[in-house]
């Protein structure tokens, strides 16, 4: 028996870089948070303190911002220069990951004008891409992961739950009639490195959106998979979508004790809830085509189950 | 000497409501984050564990969601019913600090068209409000205290800062063109417990917004003065505005290590920045109307430095 | 009327500073968090853009770390330092607050042996200080907070709340026997400026941690109330404590439709609670001296609620 | 072409359950957070909304909370229990993992004497079980994973980094003494489900602990493996180690402007260094017996990069 070295990375986490676009008058920016790792032959550096093959991870930084001078354009490409720059940049570098975290800004309206210089953040939600590439396979070795994380979703009815089996520990009664809230945290993967990305993303989140909100739901796994399914139908470019939801538990708030009723048919006043923290549900699940290759190292170092 | 108890009050934070208007199909949610606080005499608890004049931070929970029946309107209405419902609940409660954080909603639009029961969270930014009762003073009693947190914004260009003194530790160069961003809180006085609140807040956030936009910035300090000042020129219901606004700093990179430059005039390409997280200057002031008696009461128990 | 600038500060916040002794191999090192504002006559920055008075937040952090190059000490005595250099820095500053986080680190122990320059960070918990230096008013102008944030303690049992009022709203069932839990932050007002304060510190946060342990509860107002005469009794530099205890509710699992007791007298097994996020319960509160005079400027931008 | 249901599974996330032994006036208690997931045939719920073996989300909640009853025991036991509970509760249910946080508790010491009920929190340091069931493949199907989170670790001296390969965007010069700080996430996976667990975690522990200390570090990769490689040589039953450990910069600080030296030989007073946040590097690594037979499933849901 020996003991062995196995999978590693290393790279540099969460390099903050804005690009601003100050050619004319009206500027624009780019507002990313960039990680890369590197995988490769370190074994080395591992075994022996011998870092002569490690890239450092300040060397990749620098990479990053030196790259942004000539525009970031979208986080897809932005993505897509650097890894392949990094396994391109040394013999014993075998592949790169690519993580960008994207935050939106809109103009702030002055006087009803879109102003051309001053921003407000857009919201919580982010925009993420991820690029992986990969010398050591066979195929193309390029991968294109595209995503949302954060974006807060509800409806106030149009959601059912029951039918569920029963053991000793079921309490749970069914319902009809319930709030459904979840973060929809969605990654997918394009069959293309070459696509008009942002595009392509307002796309597909436009689609997550209207049907998590069109699908009456029967339960949170049948909203996910709507939503992923609907992904699938209108993007052709998109060869899996994986999704994770957590359910938001609102429950209705029992008020009888104070003589209230809540939560009737036709109710005046307002149905009353209360937000839940912890515990809560969890839903994973990727809708996928069953045709397409599977590309597991497409998927290596991102949060998920699978 | 004795030793003896000082100020003190207590009672339930964070009680995360939401209310929901079911009486037409289309229909519309409240999203709150309440906490509530009873000051008045609570000595005996304090020193010999007797709990009389305790009403338990459960019951002002369930007060809360009981409340929420009837519909909440807006934050502002909601808190002073509150307010007014718990200084009046028993005799030894002189004064009641309700505090509300409120999360905003749009409707996903599907088809182009806003659907009747599913929503999207607006984003980071959260409304504040805060109603303070007091029957201990001579006065009317009541303070409202609008607000909104997190609201971060950014200009790429029209902000300077120069001419500043050195001394022996000063290092920084003055700049005639740089980054401003900040994230702001501000809260707001007015002098009416009875005003249009959601109206009211629109208008203020508006002039917060344009204010920030249109202002050219000598120093951040300067920008938190004029949007104070517009808010008290706009807004006659306004008695003060406190404002924290941290300096996010947006540092240029410095990119000539690899034979590039960075932040010329007219530049092609992008300009580079890295986004700091800290330390940041954080910047903290207060503008009002000099012939308004202050409600020191009004503040207690609000973050910030006066 | 006329619309005028309140009260202001600025400074530099979050200044992340390591300062490690090593005269000898046997290192010691001190690790802090270090915010600084100033005071004084700033007006023309606000109403004109005028920096002339702005000793910048830059050269405040710089300041921070080039005091450190003679050693820290203790927190307590580092914000001296710096509030006493920052107010005789320039004529118009007339105020500086100087708030710190310490975080504490252990040696590592190496077959026993505790290492020489190998550590751990000791634990969540926090030790603040907050030195105010006033050159307004007539007095010494120099006061010392000490404190700690998220000393997190728990009973087990030895805690009661009951013969609390009820109302309408009122549901609770009085309890003899709880899970009492809380995240402490306290925060003291030392009478002098000159202490042993590694040993003054040390003293006041056992006073705390036994006294919270042997008080059989009534009431979480109780055990604070306890806790902050304690400190008082046994320490003559303190003049007051301030303390802000969330009750963190540990409800007893209601396992009865499995057909499970709990909670019974000499149980065998597990008693079984659920610990809850929120809402909770919030209990603020001040013990004090009744011939010390109050220093209002020594809490000024403090959190809390007085 | 079809569009299918990808891997998928779902259930209860964060359960925060606390155990007290009371059956001698010695309590002990255990504090969880327990999160589980079942892996099956779910697909009529993803794709026809039909939850006929949709074991709630709820009634695992229940499940964690009545196991609780009958004492906790290790984290690992726990998990334990119930992956084989819910394994063996429905035919269609194939699979479980159960992932444990436990936090730790002190007893507060009273006059120097450890109290009987009154405990503090023992710090930021997380101990982490995750055991999964697995009915689907030929093997025995039960997986455990132990290890820990945050576990913040300084070496002022002892740490080099140099020798690395220069590109155009290398700019970093090497040091041959540097501080050395990371928060160790390590996880490793036992080759027995049947272990004193409590006794193994702190054999771990402990080595990782004196591992970090004792090597003289030529870089973290250099330090993530010799802790990985002296786990598996002292402990028989750990067949694989991974672990992900940032590098969080302490950067000296440049103190030449101010006229002071810093990081001399011998100096006195103090070495000044700033710590950074953002952006920080990230090694992640496994180390592994190259005789023990891989475990996908074991890690599947598993934060990290393989």
């Amino acid at each position: 028996m020996a003991i062995v070295l196995g999978p590693n990375q290393y790279g540099k986490a969460e390099v903050r870089v804005v690009a601003v676009d100050r050619a004319t008058p009206r500027h624009s920016l780019v507002d990313l948070n960039v990680s890369t790792s590197l995988r490769g032959d370190f074994t080395a550096a591992h075994t022996a303190g011998d870092n002569a093959h490690v890239l450092t991870t300040d060397t990749q930084k620098n990479t990053v911002l030196a790259f942004a001078r000539d525009g970031i354009g979208t986080p897809e490409s932005f993505a897509l220069r650097l890894a392949r720059h990094f396994t391109g940049a040394q013999e014993w570098i075998t592949g790169a990951r690519v993580a960008v975290e994207s935050y939106g800004w809109d103009r702030i309206a002055v006087g009803g004008q879109p102003h051309d210089h001053a921003f407000s953040r857009t919201g919580g939600e982010v925009r993420t891409a991820v690029v992986t590439a990969d010398s050591s396979g066979p195929g193309p070795g390029l991968h294109v992961l595209a995503g949302l994380t954060d974006l807060v979703v509800l409806k106030t009815t149009g959601s059912e739950f029951r039918g569920f089996p029963r053991d000793r520990y079921t309490t749970l009664p069914g319902t009809s009639d319930r709030i459904l809230a979840t973060a929809v945290t969605a990654r997918w993967r394009y069959t293309s490195t070459d696509l008009p990305w942002d595009d392509a993303f307002a796309g597909v989140r436009t689609t997550l959106l209207e049907t998590f909100a069109a699908t009456h739901s029967l339960a949170l796994q049948q909203t996910l998979y709507a939503m992923g399914e609907a992904v699938l139908e209108r993007h052709p470019q998109v060869a899996e979508v994986r999704m994770s939801m957590p359910n938001r538990h609102h429950f209705l708030a029992d008020l009888s004790a104070f003589g209230l009723d809540n939560h009737l048919e036709g109710q005046l006043g307002a149905v009353v809830y209360h937000a839940a923290d912890r515990p809560y549900g969890l839903i994973e699940g990727s809708v996928l085509r069953d045709d397409v290759p599977p590309a597991t190292v497409a998927w290596l170092g991102t949060p998920g189950f699978c």
